[in-house]
């Protein structure tokens, strides 16, 4: 089994200026910004290593990333760990006693995704991505 | 100027369970826990791709990891960029008037550190380290 460190998701509440800033600390150009209508974002990435940087910049309200704007004011919202045997990990931690929060539904990229409770993780909100 | 995430820190408050999660997670071999005086915390790394997961567990009263605990109760705490041009870094993110968590000092690793002002860093608390 190979797990990776999909993407790194920031909560911004200005994507053109977030953009700038992660621009001039990696080093690294971002990629345009794209709507993604099923989570009410505005996304853009930008590479560091092998692993991501996602921004996440929310429209409408009483989304999951507009909630947590308005709560914590933005910062880090989830870590996606990537997996090429996506039923067997989520298998291993429900068995550990973690929760899901719902069932897995399919993300962004078309590939099955899935999300942990935090009080199950250490405070920190998981995705699980299938490869 | 080639700049890498060194590591995502995660405060815990049992490392030993935090360490069994983190290693189902990422399937991959913690390291043994070792004290870091000058931070109060009890620390193990985990490997992720290129990067590095950071568990820390403080010990004793009033430290920053301790003082984020009992705030949020864990999570992640900051991440880690580590650059070749540290020095112009510095000047890169202060010119554009980022401020910075006090001045650098020498890290864990006998490099350079320094910590800039998550108020001003999108809610991401960043710490950049010399490489």
């Amino acid at each position: 089994m190979t797990n990776t460190l999909s993407h790194i998701a920031i909560a911004v509440d200005d994507i053109d200026k977030a953009k700038s800033f992660f621009e001039l600390l990696t080093q690294n150009k971002s990629s345009e910004t794209h709507l993604i209508e099923k989570q009410k974002v505005n996304a853009a990435f930008i590479a560091i290593g092998d692993t991501t940087i996602e921004l996440l910049d929310p429209y409408g309200q009483d989304t999951p990333i507009s909630n947590f704007l308005s709560k914590r004011g933005g910062g880090i919202h989830h870590l996606c760990i990537k997996t090429d045997r996506f039923d067997e990990m989520v298998e291993k931690l429900k068995s550990t006693g973690i929760r899901s929060l719902g069932d897995s539904s399919i993300g962004a990229k078309g590939k099955r995704v899935i999300f942990f409770h935090p009080k199950d993780t250490f405070h920190v909100l998981i995705e699980l991505e299938e490869h």
